[in-house]
């Protein structure tokens, strides 16, 4: 993994609503376009949905990289999946049948990834990493504003990198929450291959200088890592 | 309110989801922008929420109508009220304190509407036409495309207004769900003075002479009526 | 209506769960076989599902009646018109949208119906039941054992009735719940066209005779009644 | 009715938590003492439970008075009935067997009541009335501090009034909300026979005499109404 | 346990529900009789009950080993217990009060077993272990049909093995989903007791000569094993 | 930690619930007041909530340590705070987002503490122990009366110092349910800090001995261990 470039997602959450399409054609140089499905029960916030998802995917070429703030991810995930999701994360604390909802993002060709909120310990994957293509680890509680980037996330991403290593696993590990160029390198050198990115992208007026940057601060982690 | 217009209010369900700030401005001679927000759980699809209403209100000067299709909106109608929704409907059949959702609503300013689904009848309202501001009478079960018109929805406008007369109460009725240009007139005839329309906007080439024929439909149906 | 044979539904709660198709060929002289399915929420007993379903339509000729004693109709309904049902009968308490049930029943070629338990007015139903094929009316409050029919029953079928005359419907009316040789011919004299039976058939040694008792009472109380 | 004495039911909730002994024997010529028992779901408040049934009972002569404002009253009423609740109300909304929970009440030699909320229609008691010893109308919404009675509660008392005639239907009728001396004669005349009251007993430093005060009221509202 | 036969549990899942009382006397030579509970809710189908529990125990000499796939164990538990059952595994996942779910088993003089869903980790058990009779380790995703032992669960087998020697514990491991000839000595050579057979046994013509088919192959692991 | 002295904490639970001004007096030697906050879902009991919390704190120096048996911690942890709570324990099984919790806890000046019911093992709170000041550790099911002290508790508390040892946290630890005079010194010795206390206090005629009596069995465990 240490040769591959850090992927650079930034979260559609923090565009301009009312003008999608120019905000997708500023970021056509990141990697995945990052979408927050909130449902106003799992997060007090309700976001956007399967409508979304679609338009991002027919709109140029960034992959639709979906996380699924919700209750019910067992019954709603087919939904994203026939929207053209490329990117899955479901909560493992929200799932009833996360091994089964993997096998559906599989069957459906999308990257299977579960989400940990910040109070959830690493070993709760244990017996599902085998099966995943990411972990996104959140570095800030899902669905509430104005946190900024809880500093634990850096050691609970070497625990991470560790237990994959035990059990024989190498899924992407994507960051999201707080995340900006000060922090990125760090970020990287703790294991992240993936990094979300709000304000520290949409809340610049040029979104490629942006991405450019924290994908240079990314490529300095990951050297520093290897 | 005989002499009074039929007001139109085109959903944004129907719109182009990356090119809002145009699709807003097409209809600006309407009345209001409906949006849906549906929560993934009081019926399967997933939509927007806050952020879209205050989007919507910064731009132009269409009053946002919001219809909440949510299991819980006596917990989540606040977070709409402060995005600046002008008009709130939410389901009787959802909430579990109607009357206080009604002066939550009012104590924000805004118009409170309670929506009911075809299968509930409108006694259920009984208790609380006195302090609506408006009913929407929902004439296709919300939440699930690809529906047409249901027809007895004539005769229940005329229930309700019926009731509304025993009462004597004078809330706006609005209807959503299968409205056209063939059927407006009957509608408006039959009670309403508040015309939801989805694809009879968005999916014509010139929106603003499609908002058009269906204000001169309903004025149609208004004038029979009176 | 009035020229119609009462129907005779046998409920296979009552039977013998170990030697089912012998049941069900004592009872071949009845219309339905009753199917309650129980799901542990909306009652505190748990029955069968859909595969009970399935296997009594592929024995015999008896039409499979199943009532829906769940709390979520909205989400399974579907398992059960896979499974064969004849007739589907959801409580109007559990649904979230009562009307699209009736729908889905209805594409499926089956005949759809409403419950009501004895705390509920007959005009809830006012909004439906036009589309309805059939009503269920509790006569005991359903998924609990022991329990005597209630007298106030009779009643609320007399009012069921002149509901359905002033909304000018003609769904048929099943009665459950207590139903015997002793009150069989006053239930059918007040309104009833379908007898659901529990131990009043498999508790008697000679099942076809407690069936053909069953129909005789009906068929008095139908004649005194016309 | 008209010459049995109104009865005063002073909530607890406005008591002093810490000294109920005390508030218990200030208010021993009212007649019952009013429990509020919420949950923290049904309304967001969190009152008191059993525990509070039994102390009360177990001192002095007030009939305990217990008004369940619970998600679940169909699991959690036994725990009342055997903590020796006299009277026990509870939400028609919030029910799931309705009648089945007034026969549980029954069987353990208590009043049954049911409790509506500002926004229900008197007509969802319709098949449960004869059953009931009491009606409990709220004249404020539940569980929520600070409002003052809802003056649509009259209109609503007659109604009930007239449904109760027509049903042929005589239960004692409770009113809980934003009751004090300057209301109670209306209360009363439009069909109250219980009042339940707050800040108006134990806000005051006699509460004897406040309680003597609303009985007074209470008696000329009768008067008035025979 | 090494010395232990390795015991054979059919799963009535799989079994003419028509013909019960034939089927459990054509496996009357197997150990247990595995009954699947579900409830619609924890897994979308809906199964059967305890009167099933309570038949099967009427009939012969099979224990009756019951897996509750339910939201509620802690509420509903004690039905299965009333009903009969010899051994009793609740989800892990869904429990509320694990440990006192145990203790009321053990209470009834029933075995206690926990279910732990393909995504699991065998950590979860860690503060139960010493307590229970019994792990289930499901090798498929619960309550789906057509799916086929997932691999990784031999893996989990004896990490499951390495957590009991680490904590002194030694319960039975049953293994429930897609168990046949083929791989049944690799599934019990990695710590396997029991296996449920669902189409294994009741899929061909002979049970009795199918159950004797796995117990050899079980037989067979279990001395590679040693 | 080995100097600091045992604190004690009776729980109101047991307490005389008509006279808690006297009760509270009488363990003012105490160190903190013990309020469990059931809401009968989470289990089946109903207590008490913010009011009394707040009457608590007006009323002498022990600080109020709310133990939240409640399924919705995120949504009311508010009310307790607001209410003056000065020690706050939520469920790790109940809570949605645990860490935003602490934080909310933090925010409003009051200890954070996770409780751990019997059946949860210490490594669920391996993601949060740096953040908090207490974890709570059940020693029976909570919620339920009539329980003693399950002995695999000292083995948990003693797993609970090396988990905290390992991240580098030293939080207090609460050990509750079935502490009493015979215990107290061994499951100090296995690591307790706090003692909840119920009948062992509230059931002894002189409380404030009762109380003294536990703080020196605390001692002698504490000095054993160190």
């Amino acid at each position: 993994m240490e040769d591959a470039p850090v992927l650079i997602a930034p979260s559609l959450l923090s565009a301009d609503l009312l003008d999608l399409r120019s905000e997708l054609e500023a970021i056509e140089t990141a990697d995945w376009a990052h979408i927050d499905v909130m449902d106003g029960h799992y997060v007090p916030n309700l976001t956007f949905g399967p409508a979304m998802v679609a338009a991002v995917r027919r709109q140029g070429d960034l992959a639709a990289d979906v996380h699924l703030m919700v209750t019910n991810p067992d019954e709603c995930v087919g939904l994203y999946l026939d929207a053209g999701a490329d990117v899955v994360s479901f909560h493992m604390e929200a799932a009833r049948h996360p091994h089964r909802i993997v096998s559906q993002i599989h069957a459906a060709g999308a990257k299977a990834a579960v989400a940990l909120n910040p109070g959830t310990p690493v070993g709760a994957l244990e017996a599902l990493l085998g099966e995943l293509d990411m972990v996104l680890v959140m570095s800030v509680d899902p669905g509430f504003g104005g946190q900024s980037f809880i500093p634990s996330t850096l050691g609970k991403l070497r625990d991470l990198r560790r237990l994959c290593e035990r059990v024989g696993a190498a899924p992407l590990v994507e960051v999201d929450g707080g995340v900006g160029d000060v922090n990125a390198a760090d970020i990287v050198a703790a294991g992240a291959d993936v990094l979300v990115a709000g304000s520290s992208v949409f809340g610049r007026p040029d979104r490629a200088a942006a991405v450019e940057r924290l994908r240079r601060a990314g490529y300095l982690g990951r050297t520093g890592r290897a």
